[in-house]
């Protein structure tokens, strides 16, 4: 090592970031994800954290799946440590298709493309498709990791509503004629069609076959994104839209759920040009997915009963599920409104009127419960009278334990809003004391 | 599942690619990388390839490093197969920082970034800092993965002259002056400063401190890429200009070279409000990078005397290197140039004068020896009589008989020359045959 050179002159600068003016002005939509910021506050251990959306793989047998990716070092450690394909192993390729069959999917596996997780398909489909100003149509609410990528993509949102069985065709027409009436291009409709995050609800099958014929007419691209698809409770999952409609479905999946989130192993399944676009947009990214990643899920495919793994995923869910809906059903005032998810992670739970999630956050955490406030999952500033449960993590006792103290945060914002009114009766009075915790 | 629902209206399109006017502005300059389309070629057994840049990873110890994920998963694989954190594993910050010691690099844990691979870092660090029309100035010639993202972003790329001490201070003061005159924006200097790729080349310590005073200067940010460092075949490494100038240097590292691609590990260290910005745009692609990827590097770090391992590679590199350049002295034309590098993977091959390596390159092919042209390296339409051999994949009388094939080729092609002329020759005569394979 050479010695040290002469000390170079001091950057003078007064800014903390000496580059705040150099950023690229896509990165103005970059913000701190809402979730991902209320981690690490939420991850104390006295917490009871009802916000995130990590799966719960403590079922997985360690022993199995260490054995498994011991062999594949062992007897293919130069092929799974060696760079690869940048559309990702062939072999995991076929595999993905025999997952997708599950949901009445039929398709080659040339038209799959591995990418790092879900998100990373998420990101690779937006970056192909969408300029500045481009419209994608979402649901009311949606999964704040894609709305996050959208934004960093400069795109602008449209949330279209949902109910009980999922996205409403007849707004979904209306938004679409709205936009294209405005001379706007709409480049897809984003849609989380089972179990949906964070609403829980899934798209009926009669809604699919509508929603489908609706994006043909209006020629529009449906991007539909399927992570918790064999995570259900009831019954075999309903078919995927992809298996009714090839040239206009990009059909996103994931292992995260089903298996592991650790390897970050997902696909996009597009039709061939869109693929080949997917594939220099992958080799431009990181040059090809961790070849060590994919053979590890592969092997585990391979050597496991997976689908036996998933129905005691499905099972362990279901417990938590009924756990939550248990506790709500005999703590939550009536005047709060959620849903019963049929699987997935998820509760969607509204407050009473004149109650904001986001404002009583800062309580919940101090009254050591954790939640995501609904404008987390909104691109439009709606969302604050609403908040995202999760039951996926949290033992049931935990999850009870949660849901009590969240009623006890609510109900003191019930008193509080009885003596002293909501925001708007507060601002209308002409209150000018401190209003930053209403805020 | 469900019966299947009535068949929709088939989709008519007379197009192969039903969204070819739907793709974003940057895809344009997504173009198929030269280097990967040939490696399908290349890859055949009958071919020796000098293309590909694939490490050797023959020297690992597969026992061990089994071993050593084995007890991964068993003792920690919960952890190893979650979701982690968007900013990479704090223990193998820690490890990086250390790794990044050795080159002279004092470094906090909270400035490092871990990404899929260094690719990943390159797009990341493009996608927060460049807008299109920005200017990128890149060595002559460049790392053709650098350039296809800064193209990818719609960059323009401006290439300055390098010589055996790598990149020419001159030259670089010149092109910031003039690109600033005009009046455009420089975002970084992006250069791979040992063991270069595709030159082999390494940038002296005394240019390494004129560079970051220019750059210091002109107020330009420096992106130093250094997946070879460690990889040098003599002495200790030159001090990384990361070393000397922490807030105008932007360093990106990598495994892939020192352990091994597969597990796509690699990192940036920035100064502080640009990794926030690199945390926020990583959680944005992928959410986090993959735990069981970094566990396992992590686990190798710690397990196995992987710098013993490094020190086996570069002895076995150099083996390569010299089998290379014996092949090379022994039987290439005299009026061919190249290089003899002092670490790294490659030698630059500079043609007898009239010869077009692209041209060339099927009757290479058809002759079973690959390299790649260096117009895959040059942005701007350069690099014709020039091409990349890499010696750190085969074996030592493989490459002695890809340098044998190759020479054949070339003199073959000298031959032609000499009874034709050259193709400025032949088109100045007005020759109006076919001219596909001369073009």
């Amino acid at each position: 090592m050479s010695v040290p050179p002469p000390e170079l002159p001091a950057r003078s600068s007064t800014r903390l970031d000496s580059y705040v003016d150099r950023y690229a002005a896509r990165t103005k939509g970059m913000t701190a994800s809402e979730i991902r910021a209320l981690f690490s506050v939420a991850s104390r251990p006295e917490v009871v954290s009802l916000a995130g959306g990590m799966p719960n793989i403590s079922g997985l047998p360690l022993d199995v799946v260490g054995g498994a990716i011991s062999d594949l070092v062992a007897d293919h450690g130069a092929t799974a440590m060696q760079y690869g394909s940048g559309q990702g192993d062939p072999v995991l390729r076929e595999q993905i298709c025999d997952v997708m069959r599950l949901e009445g999917i039929e398709a080659h596996p040339d038209d799959v493309v591995v990418t790092v997780g879900s998100q990373q398909a998420v990101d690779l489909v937006t970056r192909i498709f969408c300029d500045p100003g481009d419209v994608v149509i979402c649901e009311a609410p949606s999964y704040v990791g894609a709305l996050g990528v959208f934004r960093a993509y400069e795109c602008d949102v449209v949330h279209v509503e949902m109910d009980a069985d999922g996205m409403v065709p007849e707004a979904l027409r209306q938004a679409i004629a709205h936009v294209q009436a405005a001379g706007r291009t709409i480049k897809f409709v984003y849609t989380i069609p089972n179990f949906h995050n964070p609403a829980g609800v899934t798209l009926s099958a009669e809604r699919r076959t509508e929603i489908l014929q609706i994006c043909r007419e209006a020629d529009v691209l449906v991007l539909e994104d399927n992570p918790y698809g064999l995570l259900g409770f009831e019954g075999e999952p309903i078919r995927a839209m992809r298996a009714d409609e090839a040239e206009g479905v990009i059909y996103l999946g994931s292992f995260s759920k089903t298996f592991a989130p650790g390897f970050r192993v997902g696909w996009a399944l597009a039709p061939h040009a869109v693929r080949e676009k997917l594939v220099l947009a992958q080799e431009s990214a990181t040059l090809c997915p961790p070849s060590f990643s994919q053979m590890a899920v592969s092997a585990y495919l391979r050597t496991h009963d997976w689908q036996g793994q998933v129905k005691q995923f499905r099972e362990m869910y279901r417990d938590r599920r009924d756990a939550m809906i248990e506790a709500l059903d005999d703590l939550m005032p009536a005047t709060a409104r959620w849903n019963v998810p049929a699987g997935g992670f998820y509760v969607w739970l509204t407050l009473p009127d004149g109650l904001d999630a986001k404002a009583m956050l800062p309580r919940a955490v101090t009254a050591r419960v954790a939640y995501v406030p609904g404008t987390a999952f909104f691109a439009d500033g709606f969302g604050a009278q609403s908040m995202r449960l999760s039951y996926c993590y949290p033992t049931p006792e935990r999850i009870r334990e949660g849901v009590r103290r969240l009623v006890g945060v609510i109900e003191d914002e019930l008193e509080l809003r009885q003596t002293f009114g909501t925001v708007a009766d507060v601002v209308a009075r002409g209150y000018e004391g401190p209003q930053s915790d209403l805020t």
